[in-house]
């Protein structure tokens, strides 16, 4: 798809540096594995030596937030030290150990009239990543999406800017001294959300857009985009706690799913308790959240057996807290529980705890979601508690990727035809 | 994602039609291989015992076509025969043949920790089809939908509404005799442009839209939509005819490319040509093209060789003819003819004819396309040329699916874990 014409001087900031990724898409894709290996590693050096000059641009963002009365938990989350930028080397040297994805044969075979058909991996081409105030996610995804080939356009949150901007000169000075093209990452500066609104609908120029934070961000990115887009992150996940379910095992997976942390999108939301299993133990599970300080927001039933218990609104049931609060919901049967789990879920992680095999297959096979457990917290759902080595985020659409995303999320296809002069007929 | 309640007597013909294909898409998902291709063949069987008031709706739609000053072409794809209701009947026999892919295993592993993970197939769930007059595709993304246990919303061109209505009818009774809910089936028949719009932004009740026509048709969806979307269809493809090349064999390939049947999508636009071949064959290449009725549009150096070809304008690169239309460039390089392509091309199916392996292998790895090919007419980009047994439409996006798409197509992923009470610490 050819682009309108325009001339450079007219061109927005975001026109111009997604061409330029774009322009070097090709040479990136036809990289080695040793050399992106080897500009990774020179990246996660230049991090470490550049370390004093990327906190010193962090504390210009970390004033102007004060300044802005910006909250506490956005000042963690943006705030950088010496441990910090460490983590964020020592990822992209773990993304060097990984397998390359680029190249691999997916399927390979001969028609009857020997065409010759190989179907291989690729990168996507320019990946658009809108995210916010974390100035880790500058660097994993630059590195996730270099090790695939992928050129990458940045746009992080402006509360970042400083901090982002440092970052991307540090790496892009180390690309400088290795065989990967500079323009392979780009960061869009203009803090306006202008910005955020032109790349939504820069088909052509980029081929995904991955939205990484709060459900505000991502719903303007999937609302509004016309570039593909791989939608991550919303996570009403549910428990689901059969008649039969040993009670330590299941208090044990309830309460990791509260609060082993709860601010993230696999901690559970709701709690459903089969009715026989509320009656035996809901005081006594009650009374161990209240201990961890979690808020209980009940059913009707579920304040008849407990009566502290808060009534939950119809709003509770379709929200995802990200804090220490749990809907509680008494159901009289495993459909009940499907019945409810349907009606609320987000399709991210749903889990039933229960010594009954038929209701464990039933659930890990109705249950319409990126990851369904059996008697583990939905905790798990997670790149490296996978396996996968590196995370692009969670999946919780169905197309393309679904659950957690590693590499391989971060390629497409194409199909190479092999012929001697074949002629369809 | 619970969407805002509306009163059953509020909703129009799209949220109403939807919402009951997503209440029977759990079923659906459920349904065995058998449950499935029995349906599927009463389906076919009752399309021929039907075909007489199938024909009979047809001939209103053909009637009120006529009225409205339709074009011939138009009508003759929306034109119904005892020999077209077979072959859609035909259709929907062959995809029982086909493997069903849902509940297969694509990976499977046990963590560290015991956790043991299982990938495995499952349906999309509802998918939304926007397509214009052919009535087959009513019948092709019914039976494909049905085998992946999707369940389908179909909006076809309001010029075939009898004959989709019609059809649509006969397959509600044919499930009504089967085990797979009637529901499964949905027929969008406002005429109005206003449904389809209202289908482009129904997220939490489409898990995906596949629009099927012309360029305008998938632009609109690409361009408007929030549910997620696969893009078919746009091909500007291209040969590229190397120094090296055997003149029969490129001329055959060429010829193939454009007149075998030009109005689809892997049909070639452009021809390139490197400079000492086209010094040498050019002359005969036009004549060969002249004698076929195709007009020939070119470069300022073809048009040198070939006086007679006209000349192409800027715009004429950039257009897809479906036509006994060609292009012609002459370029001094294979660098020149990726350049060319990289600018000009709808990543659909590009091909070099060569006897050059460096230069084989150059354009195979380099070009950015779903189908690239050495050797061989770009027209075999097709789903059953390729021996997937089916074809749903080819994918010209990079996400989830790239190239002719198959049953895998039309399905997710899910991840099923089992545990024993893992908690993560």
């Amino acid at each position: 798809m050819t682009l309108e014409p325009q001339s450079a001087a007219n061109q927005s900031e975001v026109v111009k540096k997604a061409t330029l990724a774009k322009q070097a898409a090709p040479r990136l894709a036809a990289l080695t594995t040793e050399q992106k290996n080897r500009a990774l590693q020179i990246m996660a050096d230049a991090l470490i030596t550049e370390t004093p000059s990327i906190i010193r641009a962090n504390g210009e963002d970390l004033q102007r937030g004060k300044d802005n009365g910006i909250s506490q938990s956005l000042l963690d989350r943006l705030a950088l030290n010496e441990q910090r930028v460490s983590a964020m080397a020592e990822g992209l040297r773990q993304v060097v150990e990984l397998p390359d994805p680029i190249g691999d044969t997916l399927e390979e075979f001969t028609r009857p009239n020997e065409l010759h058909i190989r179907k291989v991996r690729v990168p996507l081409g320019v990946i658009g990543m809108i995210y916010e105030a974390r100035p880790n996610v500058t660097v994993d995804a630059a590195g996730l999406c270099l090790k695939t080939g992928n050129a990458v356009v940045l746009r992080g949150g402006s509360s970042a800017l400083s901090s982002n901007t440092r970052i991307v000169e540090v790496l892009h000075d180390a690309l400088s001294r290795s065989e990967v093209p500079v323009d392979a990452i780009q960061l869009i500066t203009d803090p306006d959300r202008a910005s955020v609104d032109e790349m939504l609908k820069l088909n052509g120029l980029l081929d995904v857009l991955i939205p990484r934070g709060g459900h505000s961000l991502i719903q303007n990115v999937v609302r509004n985009a016309s570039v593909p887009v791989i939608e991550t992150g919303a996570g009403i996940c549910h428990t689901y706690i059969d008649e039969s379910a040993v009670y330590e095992m299941a208090l044990q997976i309830a309460i990791n799913a509260k609060v082993q942390r709860p601010s993230v999108c696999n901690s559970m939301e709701t709690l459903l308790l089969h009715d026989s299993f509320a009656a035996r133990y809901l005081p006594s599970l009650a009374d161990q959240f209240s201990g961890l300080y979690v808020e209980l927001r009940g059913c009707p039933k579920a304040r008849q057996f407990v009566p502290v218990i808060k009534e939950a609104t119809a709003e509770d049931w379709d929200t995802e807290y990200n804090d220490y609060i749990l809907n509680v919901r008494i159901v009289d049967s495993l459909d009940e529980a499907l019945a409810h789990i349907r009606q609320h879920s987000t399709m991210h992680s749903e889990c039933i705890v229960t010594e009954d095999a038929v209701h464990a297959a039933r659930f890990l096979q109705e249950v319409d979601a990126a990851a369904v457990y059996h008697n583990a917290s939905t905790r798990f759902t997670d790149g490296f508690e996978f396996g996968f080595g590196a995370e692009i985020g969670i999946s919780t659409q169905k197309l393309h990727a679904r659950g957690p995303m590693g590499l391989p999320a971060l390629t497409s296809t194409k199909y190479c035809v092999s012929g001697n002069g074949q002629i369809r007929t």
